[in-house]
């Protein structure tokens, strides 16, 4: 046979999905697997936007306009206006899911070899869009110590060659659950116009913030409006991963026109999600509040749990569904294994995501794990118990 | 602001949407304008797949797996079946559409600078499609003369350079609405395996063949199935393009494999357009006998018609819904951009869609247009009336 692209053989295997053969196996063995590997959340979606789908009378599934149905568009020029980001149905193309939005990002803006600076760890499916255009991630390291923080400007500066291109940055993060604060954004601004470059910027968390913190986006810093994307997505904000609906959004219009070019080649964005997420917009406040409220016991549980376990340290994320722990352990991808294949408690376990898949950097987060806490307290309180359990029998404890 | 990148440049504005203002134009001055310019059919989607998105259950609408829901991926078993392809659920991929899985095809096999001979002309975002990866469509000039047959296997041969990666088929094809016999199909596959080349086959409208011609697809052809992507889509075989669900099958492992880590980085294709696609497979014959009558009606009114006018030749295709006619005109984007500008015949006019739209190579197609015969057969009459009194008075007309 023909031999395949050197894409398709350096294309990472997603790191989440890599145990899921142990997971199986476990299930098999008649074990009960918690599972806070996968950003799957639990929580029904709007009933609004259940029964527009429900309710929808077309007899014909046409395709929409490339940018996303008229209506819709306009629709989210309300929803951004209540986050004061002010844009018109022109600045924005639907997309399929955010993921999609990522690519018109990289493959409007990225030759093959630029590079894109992210502060690692990172969502791992970026590298995998940056394959899809030949342009390389390059990681900046953020430290759990200091809760995932904004690395130091210096450490931007030091990392920007000629090849830097842009700069993307997910606020909250995934799978830090670090919410940024006006002043970081402002110096990731600084960079970005000192050194004329792209601000990629996925919120697709903004709903997911804790404790009364405020949420910035970066469609709010002045002096970059030309240089910046806002990425978007309606799957964590109304449990709808499957609507596979997201947003472009940029005021330079020259972008703009290039992304609709690669969205004319894809036809259209799916009408029947388009349909779900215009009438998702209508949600009551409330079902936000009780949203925050249940994320925020949840987080609570795992955060508190984990920092009580002896040799672990988890920081207090304020945004996102995410926290990412230090565990005493050293090699993250063999004990997330283990807990599958060879650990039960009561005959339950527990699927993490190791966090060397969100770093590139070749050995990076070998004693993290990724916990999504995407389950009920309950479960969660058994998970992290799971959790505890193993660590006191784990052969390869290291402290 | 920062340069975009070259793709963004060399990315083709899509051919059939340039046009669009001015329709739009023609539209505000009170014309009605017959759309014959675009693939999207007006025959109602099959009711039983309405219904089961009405019906629907679902209280969280989830990720799917990244391959697709596996009762869907099952059903599609039996739906191919019917058309002797045997494939089992782990050979295919649901994707975003027809689209996506040339992507995918063309992502895990070509790396930059490889070449994709495409027989001319062809559906013109497969040059998009080559552009996101960086691989060049090298076409292969068929004859409106013989109704856009197989050029002859010399053809391809001499355009066969070490760079030669893969034939591209699209049958029944768009734009010229041909359909492949036995026998065609036989000699791609004899160049295929001689020349070590995938085969990427995109059989979308595989249920509109007309005056019982029989329809086969490259996955029956012996001694490439290692070789072979089958391409397809739910769009025009359900008149279902909003719900954006197509697939991506092939029999060879590796492939697969590499094209499941693309659709693992983009998560998973939409749940409400698997659902409603799952659903259609129970489609009655009825259904299908009944769009093939009315589009055969249809073809039979276009060709017709156009034959009869002056200096105007069009081929009688077999399948799909489309025609490309040869006009005594010379410049085909003004004279569709002059129908909907300066023209009217009892305050109508009608779109076509130039065919150089559907060539690369410069000047082809120049006294040819793309007609989509996707209106009833009253709208038709009245479009080729329109048709044939603008070639009276077209300033420009050649012959």
């Amino acid at each position: 046979m023909p031999t395949l692209s050197q894409k398709a053989a350096s294309m990472p295997a997603s790191p989440i999905r890599k145990l899921v053969p142990y997971a199986d196996t476990a299930k098999a063995r008649g074990i009960y697997v918690y599972h806070l590997n996968i950003g799957q959340p639990d929580i029904s979606s709007p009933q609004i936007a259940l029964d527009a789908v429900k309710n929808n009378t077309l007899k014909l599934v046409e395709y929409s306009h490339s940018a996303g149905i008229l209506s819709f568009r306009k629709k989210l020029m309300e929803y951004y206006h209540k986050y004061q980001i002010e844009v018109s149905a022109d600045e924005i193309i639907v997309t399929n899911g955010g993921s999609e939005g990522i690519m018109f990002a990289f493959m409007a803006c990225l030759n093959p070899g630029d590079e894109v600076l992210v502060t690692e760890p990172f969502y791992a499916n970026y590298n995998g869009f940056a394959i899809y255009t030949g342009a390389v991630v390059k990681p900046i390291r953020a430290k759990i110590e200091n809760g995932f923080a904004l690395p130091p400007i210096e450490e931007f500066e030091k990392h920007i060659t000629s090849k830097t291109k842009a700069i993307l940055v997910c606020n909250p993060n995934n799978p830090t659950g670090y919410l940024y604060s006006r002043e970081e954004l402002e110096l990731l601004a600084t960079i970005v116009k000192k050194h004329n470059l792209f601000l990629f910027s996925d919120e697709v968390y903004r709903e997911f913030c804790y404790d009364n913190e405020k949420y910035h986006s970066v469609m709010d810093l002045k002096g970059i409006e030309e240089n910046v994307v806002l990425l978007d997505s309606v799957s964590k904000r109304y449990s709808a991963c499957g609507c596979r609906v997201g947003v472009f959004i940029t005021k330079n219009k020259e972008l703009y026109n290039a992304a609709m070019k690669f969205a004319q080649a894809r036809l259209s964005p799916p009408t029947y999600g388009q349909i779900f997420s215009e009438a998702a917009i209508d949600t009551s406040q409330e079902y936000f509040d009780e949203v925050v409220r249940e994320y925020t016991l949840r987080r609570n549980t795992v955060v508190e749990a984990i920092n009580k376990m002896d040799g672990c340290f988890c920081p207090n994320p304020k945004g996102a569904f995410y926290a990412v722990a230090r565990l005493p352990i050293d090699n993250a991808d063999r004990f997330c294994q283990w807990l599958l294949e060879d650990f039960s408690y009561e005959n339950k376990t527990v699927m993490l995501a190791p966090a060397t898949g969100f770093y590139s950097t070749e050995g990076a987060g070998a004693n993290e794990v990724r916990i999504s806490y995407v389950l009920n307290v309950d479960d969660l309180l058994a998970s992290m118990k799971c959790l505890e359990e193993a660590l006191k029998v784990y052969p390869e404890r290291t402290v």
